[in-house]
């Protein structure tokens, strides 16, 4: 990334928010009690609290840190966690959550992302048998990896199996805030369906911050524990509450999320009708899913930061393209007209 | 601390060094890779390794999440690492190591934060019994939880010692730059001691940032599969290496170390000679341990953030007071005269 | 099982070879030093080397102790195991290997039961990338859990892929004997494909007895102080070893087998052409896979002990017949002309 | 071990009783549905229930399995335990806690191996800390590694002040047996102050057979989930449980433990006046623990087989003599014979 082409590689490939910098700038001043018992931690906590309806609100540092914290308030070592083949927690996190919490993952194969009761109960069979790991929490992703956005309707369902059935949910918001901003809803319309969830600063214009969200108020006595045993606890813990405080401030979370949001639909309009271009998943956040030519994608990524999902048949490539808060629609503009170019460049290029 | 009086509870309850925050404002511009893969990451890591002779240096989030990491590439959880009872790592981490990596950790009473060889040599005993965790690490702290700093004999001695035994050596240095400023040499030549050591950035200045250095090649090609899976790789990871390359920049981590030590020197020679105050350690970092009595040292407490490290025969206290990088001279010179006075004011109040 | 018919619902049903129970009644006499210090466990570890070739040989309890214990020397926790879906390991240990080793089990679906190179190849793809799991092991069961046997053939590829690929590979002997018995081969046939591998004694006549034969000699210094941090050593050991001594005396382990693996084969041939009753799986071992309608198993099952393994097309079912050392012909036939009643009374009963 | 003394090593170098061995014989007939669905399992386990006035009863395969799966069901990795330095948990097994729980050991020093409320207590300082371990369970065993024994007084200062602390009480018991022997008191007189205890079988005459007793219900749900992921499941359970079964029969575990503690308490006699020999505890069961002088204890280790459990200061060493309950009055009387030769030939031999 030498160049100045706008990276949709990743909403982290991006940098940070002015007003998050600022923030820190503000935060510095004068001394503070380390390990969150300052003023700007316990204020910025009550106002996530207030936000999503929270039992408490814990600042950690990165994804899969608030992950493995989150679920390790719901899952003893013989219990398992149903969520899809395609999550980041069991993808992407090299095998932490079964190193930390011990825990087995029962993944189930899904089209778009998203599980289902149906999918969720496809991983029961085996609950009471003491050979089998015991089902015990759901987690899925909103928005999902996928880039797809789970309706209030479905997070209905899916919360009122999981009470039925007696398992608790977790959801990964590492992009919350564009789900909320998808579906025109607050937080805490998420949020009330969740026993836990995270919600990401750093892909929304912080620079390490994530939260976690305790909705279950049973779950909120180990928490401070387990925080710091898996290594989450920031002494400094203001400059990390502190960007939140600065997300929160006018709802800059919620106008950086619509942004990218956006950006993204921009993208996916101007490409969705070009020939050979295939949009792979509805567009319900800040990522486009596309199918097109190997050798027109390959073309393409030595000019453009982007990321490759894996061969598809007939010599095509499923890729992924992702707006930031900070993209433009100039950004996109170019990166759509080149991919257009490429298109009709034809393979052979 | 809603007061304006600096605080000598913790070299973590300051703020941020300028340069630090400008550093951040700088890293923002445009996009890099995350989780590393930029050039600001790259180059202080190169930095890091050339001023330390490291094989490789990995940048973190926290003093916990640093000793773990450090550690997880020494030991399988059969094996135990010998270390002073007082070590961080054996009481303030939450029993972090016990649960993540596994193995057991044998501690020794030490007078003074430091282990020797005869301190080392006496949990070697059970070496080859199946029925006993193994020892084949050692941790040291550099400078001590205490305040106590090894001069570079006694690091080497203690190196030595583990060479001969199989054994390797792990270096706490959370306030590795204080010792470095205390022992006036390099941080390669307390480096060079160790096969893993952490170097803190956080008490140095920073907001979020820890280093580990890997001086052991073999240890390597482990770590960026346990940073990951320990929880502990940014995904914005610019943000974080630009704190160390501030701090490397002109040497600041030197002069804020250097500074603090000598605010610590200070205050200790202020209250050195204060009939009922007693310095309870040498003072070789920026740490000053003292004995007072205690309903002096409670009076002091409702004034001044310190803290309070147990009873002592008599009445009395021990006591920790840490000056930090922004401690100023009138901060020292204001919080010894009210010693002083505490001291003068006797028991009775 | 209240009545006196044989059960063929798993060869761990059966009781001791009487061998076995006389040879605990030699071993008791006298003392003898714990923890396998002792001359039987010392001989029939000997025998165990040298019958298969291995490093060594390390007596355990049980077959998931066997497993974890085995893989335990090959992985560390951000290492992962590639193994079938329908692998014990995975299926059947109520996560054990997840949360004693912290390792992730990446699976594969087989239609019978065995891995492939190019099965394996499937789930390699991401070697080297911090953020997944690494492969490093691979684990097969001979036989299988669907009662197939690797051919030798077959061994040499997975193991010749698996030395190329820098693969570990463990092999799951609870059967051992029974893969031994079916190919005609030595246990050492088999064995030298592993680097480590397990052999099953308890469903071979034992009560409580399995051995980890340790090949690749680089694995061997580990292995005393895991087996006994995980809880896998006998302080009388004697008396496990003793019960291998059973076995190995006039190769009882063979015959024991190969009356077993006959049995299977009666059954299979006696059913195996009666209408309405397909064999799911070549009959490679001690066990039977037949698909009949699932309303004339049930029935079936009021009377005989068999396993049930999920539902079919078409209202049929999944079921396991297994035989063991003491099954007898007369069980067999008693029990094939039952199922070939029941088959021949349709589905209404 | 090649000659014919007993050994005075320890209790599990003795073989088994002869009623264990007929027992095995008679479980063995018929078959028998595996994991402890089985008419002795069951039968043995409700023995056991009553007995100890238990919630629930768990075979499993030895001491450590026990240890381990007991205090599984009491702690969260970030939870401690409080245990004396000299226990069997945290000195003899590998540090099997740390790694298979993630808990810390909170150890105690003790002068006999006994905890009290004031040594518990001084432990308990840092409870709510959210930077250190939590102290929530008390392992103690009973009779002690240093063969003293809790008089049910103790027993039940300590479980008082655990339920007021709200602390869990953990008992090993390896050596119940000799405990209940000596205080003339039922199992259930003991169990009643633990919320989980063990019931150790190997040592009474079993060869491979240990039980956990749950005695708080609340602790019940998760045990058959954490026995089998720990390894600790047996497939031919029955065999186990078997060995439970004779040793319930006329209280046959009684008369073991009651000869064991007699033949101890012979040996202290006679030797306890010898001049030279020391003993160094009480006798409560079925050890002597002795000082004499170190070149006569290695003379008399020659012939005979005892540990040594560390020098003492004047060339002397302290060892600890074991009966077990196959040891004769004539084997006691031979070896307190030599032993007093021994003494009486002088340091010089």
């Amino acid at each position: 990334m030498t160049d100045r082409r706008k990276s949709f590689g990743s909403d982290n490939h991006a940098g940070a928010h002015p007003d998050v910098l600022r923030a820190l700038s503000v935060a510095t001043e004068g001394d503070a009690t380390s390990y969150g018992d300052d003023p700007v931690t316990r204020q910025t906590a009550a106002r996530l609290r207030e936000l999503a309806g929270a039992a408490e609100a814990y600042f950690v540092f990165n994804g899969t840190g608030a992950n493995v914290f989150g679920l390790s308030l719901m899952l003893r070592p013989f219990q398992a966690v149903v969520c899809p083949e395609s999550s980041h927690l069991y993808e992407d996190e090299c095998g932490a959550a079964e190193r930390i919490i011990g825990s087995k993952l029962l993944t189930v194969a899904t089209p778009d992302g998203k599980l289902t009761p149906e999918l969720i109960a496809s991983r029961l069979g085996d609950r009471g048998d003491e050979h089998r790991a015991q089902p015990h929490a759901v987690a899925i992703a909103q928005i999902t990896e996928f880039g797809t956005c789970y309706s209030l309707d479905e997070l209905d369902a899916i919360s009122g199996f999981c009470r039925d059935q007696g398992l608790l949910l977790f959801i990964d918001g590492a992009r919350l805030a564009n789900a909320a901003a998808h579906l025109d809803c607050g937080i805490a319309d998420i949020a009330v369906h969740a026993d836990v969830l995270t919600f990401g600063g750093t892909k929304n214009g912080a620079i390490v911050a994530e939260a976690v969200l305790v909705m279950n108020p049973a779950l909120v006595a180990e928490a401070p524990f387990q925080r710091k045993q898996l290594m989450q606890l920031a002494s400094k813990m203001r400059f990390v509450a502190a960007q939140f405080a600065a997300l929160l401030d006018g709802e800059l979370w919620l106008r950086n999320a619509r942004h990218a949001n956006a950006m993204a639909s921009r993208l996916a309009a101007a490409v969705g009708a070009v020939p050979g271009i295939e949009l792979a998943q509805p567009v319900q956040g800040n990522a486009v899913f596309a199918i097109l030519d190997s050798k027109q994608a390959a073309r393409l990524q030595e000019t453009w930061n982007f990321g490759f999902y894996g061969g598809q048949p007939g010599g095509r490539s499923l890729v992924r393209w992702m707006a930031a808060f900070d993209t433009g629609p100039a950004d996109v503009d170019a990166f759509a007209a080149d991919i257009a170019a490429a298109a009709s460049a034809g393979p052979a290029g």
